[in-house]
């Protein structure tokens, strides 16, 4: 990878990434990666509390771009509309954010540490509530509200699992639309 | 409470409950817990891992009897009625486990605990995982198995949430039957 990124938080993320895939997350400090990234650690603190928390920048952006598709949906949309705005957008934002080699890499991180897994967690959990919130504001019951909230997540999840898959060319946004689909045979049937 | 539950387990997670209520998760100890049930602090330990593994006892045995919901329902079963056994016979087992007063108490608990709360996103992950697992072993493709373990629980926990409120009075099967239909209706009206 090229270190001349343009900002030191590019030049952290990066250099941490690294030394994460090199020696395992565990075994890299915060001093390590300002070493690679040719700053200071003080600097490093200005952008990450923790050497964590470079795994999960850019998390409460891509939160807001759910919301935002929610909350700036046509007046009359119905419910479904307004997930699958949700979904297009904040799968069209990730994949903007910084592609797919990015977050297969994240991915092989997170997936060997466990604490990081459980951090992965809430984060998907807190995507669901703010999801679950975005649409009691727009007078969904709060039941098929927070039902809503996990579909989304659900589906977002299962999509990206897909997406970072080593065969897989097929983009964010296709896989999600697919989960969806199948979510909808899933419990087409029930009263079919 | 009465003190002279049967067995020291009972007894030992009786304390323990007692002690986070009163003086909060963080600050009850195995040696107050074992003090309170009459026992040594050894015989804790041969129940239990730790402190926090009183409050998640049993997690195993709930994860089985959704799996063999699933396993075994009748061969010709359409998947949606998998989720429906799964459902009503994990509902029903966890309704008869401890009861609702317990599941109250220990959400209590657990909601004023952000390090508790993600190990029971963890408990569910892992929930959803086990359900799609055995969903696969079935014969389901994976991402429609995916998307049905997180549908299960996404059900299991919004309901598990009503029925813990503090004015519920239906069970928790019947909520989870409630959740099946508001999904069904949220996506219904996508090619509706």
């Amino acid at each position: 990878m090229a270190r001349w990124a343009p900002g030191a938080s590019d030049r952290l993320q990066r250099a941490a990434m690294e030394l994460f895939a090199e020696h395992g997350f565990e075994a890299t400090t915060v001093a390590g990666i300002a070493e690679r990234a040719g700053v200071t650690e003080r600097t490093f603190f200005r952008y990450f509390a923790d050497k964590r928390e470079v795994l999960f920048a850019g998390e409460q952006h891509l939160e807001a771009v759910f919301v935002s598709a929610i909350a700036g949906a046509p007046a009359d949309a119905p419910l479904t509309d307004l997930l699958v705005a949700a979904l297009d957008a904040g799968g069209a934002a990730l994949q903007d954010m910084r592609g797919r080699e990015f977050a297969r890499a994240r991915n092989e991180i997170i997936g060997a540490n466990e604490q990081l897994q459980e951090r992965e967690l809430l984060k998907l959990a807190k995507l669901s509530h703010s999801v679950a919130s975005a649409l009691v504001e727009r007078g969904i019951a709060d039941v098929p509200a927070r039902l809503a909230g996990d579909l989304v997540v659900s589906v977002f999840s299962t999509a990206f699992a897909r997406w970072v898959a080593a065969d897989e060319t097929r983009d964010l946004v296709e896989l999600q639309r697919q989960g969806l689909t199948a979510i909808n045979t899933l419990v087409r049937t029930e009263t079919g």
